[in-house]
């Protein structure tokens, strides 16, 4: 399908981020890895965190993930609004390793500027304190780091490391996956922290403070990236939870494949959910096809779980706003993995 | 004595780095972090890296350290010369975590640019993989971000965080230390990843490639930030090692006193090691004064341990160039907690 992968890299090249370059970066990464592998790695499902084994525990792996925030750092620093970046970051973080069904041990942070000013650095590490308390863990270390010349006036870069722990046995297990199970989503927010060149690139500043959905586009651009922790841990008391997925970068196209086994196929209904406003206006003014917009943006749906068709209803019930979005089916030959209904 | 403390800011502030933003950060730093503290976080001895009690085990603890390469990485890009800052970051991260006595299990890297080149990213990991390797440590995961806006054409920045284990009576003492005890000096190849702001400043690029030291200037800028892990396993193996401090930012003068209890000061004796040519040059050029010298730069020390004046010989004998380089005495009242003789 080689008309939709240029249509795809449309919306992404337009706002400057090249989806082969990355997809290059990748596959040059994976030949620099391969070349030796530290006999205690498991094999990370989904590749969302690092799974280690614990030297000397037959039980107990830790579970490790880096990230940043993306260009939403720069609408904050646009904006002078310091503190919800960092909750973004830890909040990202956490539910990268929730997908392998890890608890959140610690976390270090990454700040770095071009003119340190020390009230914005302890604003965004503020924030980056309290997502930690909200989840047990602590803020173990940090950087911060002064870069005369690598950022310009007012600019900043923020970057983490989550470190948690998981039972060998609770890692998911993707070939337990079988037609007729349910998807359950959790609801996004806003665009968390992926899509923010392409928004950058649709609402150009001058717009940010104009009043949108009952706030300003700047509130529903930084719309604070939610934690699923609380509610994966109360499905999972009601449900057998199979495999999980966070919704980032590539969206429901990219991520949930991560999750599946070879031979299974997931099939979304959109009409199920609902699409936050500043997402269908970024659609609007993008023109987004639909490749475009569930590659690009959550398009509504966070983070997903997928749960034997019986306990759907219990894992719905559990969490208000999460609801089936989908199911999967068995794929054949080349089919692909994510279906996307309107 | 607040006239000393504005010379010390010239150095830093001809190159636009603030030596009291960054004493500011880390004051408000610690009133935010004061708020809560996780009841497995231990106390981190000398703040190298962050001490965590594995939970469930009560002889062994995890210990973190988030890093990154500072403005050495502007100088890497300028002339395209990348493979060295990834093996300079995990080299940093691993002494910052030896200082407490950790071996390296994994490490995550984090790689920002404007516009991704693959090549170049892939050259930087390939580094790290690299200097991973070397330590028998994972490179577990990591995050590379294109974030058009915030780093200039060419430009990158780049991050990590290493995770080690340590047995929690393995931490080193600083109260052990007392008068008497010998400090072994381990050898710097040049600035490591501190200081780069001001040579920059002081060697400016049209000079980068003219010769120097049988080399070049880059040469000599870009010299690799070693790792001392070998050399201190192989002094613990016949010496009794009580403290360790890893000379980085705030060189001898402010990297030591955090291996010393308060009553007791480090004489050092620059006779007794040779400074690197690279950084006689930007002290002579920049008209630098002691204390200028020894807070920006390491001087030509790279690492310190405090051993037992029965065990220095010893010590020294097993690592080439390592080097009796001062002794403790005691400290009274309020005098400084490092001097440095001639």
């Amino acid at each position: 399908m080689s008309d939709q992968s240029s249509t795809e890299k449309d919306a992404y090249a337009r706002a400057g981020v090249s989806i082969a370059a990355g997809n290059e970066a990748v596959s040059r990464y994976k030949s620099v890895l391969g070349a030796w592998r530290h006999p205690d790695q498991l094999d990370a499902i989904g590749g969302f965190g690092g799974v280690f084994r614990l030297p000397g525990d037959g039980e107990r792996a830790l579970v490790a993930s880096a990230d940043g925030v993306g260009t939403k750092i720069l609408i904050a620093a646009e904006l002078q609004r310091y503190d919800g970046v960092g909750r973004d970051l830890v909040n990202h973080c956490v539910n990268d390793i929730l997908v392998v069904n890890a608890t959140p041990m610690f976390f270090l942070d990454y700040f770095a500027t071009g003119k340190l000013d020390p009230a914005v650095a302890a604003a965004v590490v503020e924030g980056c304190a309290l997502a930690c308390r909200a989840h047990d863990c602590a803020l173990l270390g940090g950087e911060t780091a002064e870069m005369p010349g690598l950022y310009a006036p007012g600019h900043f870069d923020l970057a983490g490391t989550i470190v948690g722990v998981v039972n060998v046995n609770d890692l998911p297990k993707p070939e337990s996956v079988e037609p007729g199970d349910a998807i359950v989503g959790l609801p996004s927010v806003g665009l968390h922290t992926n899509g923010y060149s392409l928004a950058r690139s649709l609402i150009p500043p001058q717009e940010w403070n104009a009043p949108f959905d009952g706030g300003t586009y700047a509130d529903a651009l930084l719309a604070e990236h939610p934690s699923y922790f609380n509610a994966v841990r109360a499905i999972q008391k009601v449900a057998r939870v199979k495999t999980m997925a966070h919704i980032t970068g590539g969206g429901l196209l990219e991520n949930v494949p991560r999750t599946l086994p070879d031979d299974a196929k997931a099939i979304f209904e959109a009409a199920r959910w609902s699409v936050p406003p500043i997402m269908a206006e970024l659609v609007k003014r993008g023109q987004l096809d639909d490749t475009e917009k569930y590659r690009t943006l959550n398009m509504g749906v966070g983070y997903t779980l997928i749960v034997p068709f019986l306990d759907a209803s219990k894992a719905t019930a559990a969490v208000p706003g999460a609801k089936v979005v989908g199911w999967i089916e068995k794929r054949e030959g080349n089919e692909p993995s994510v279906v996307i209904h309107p």
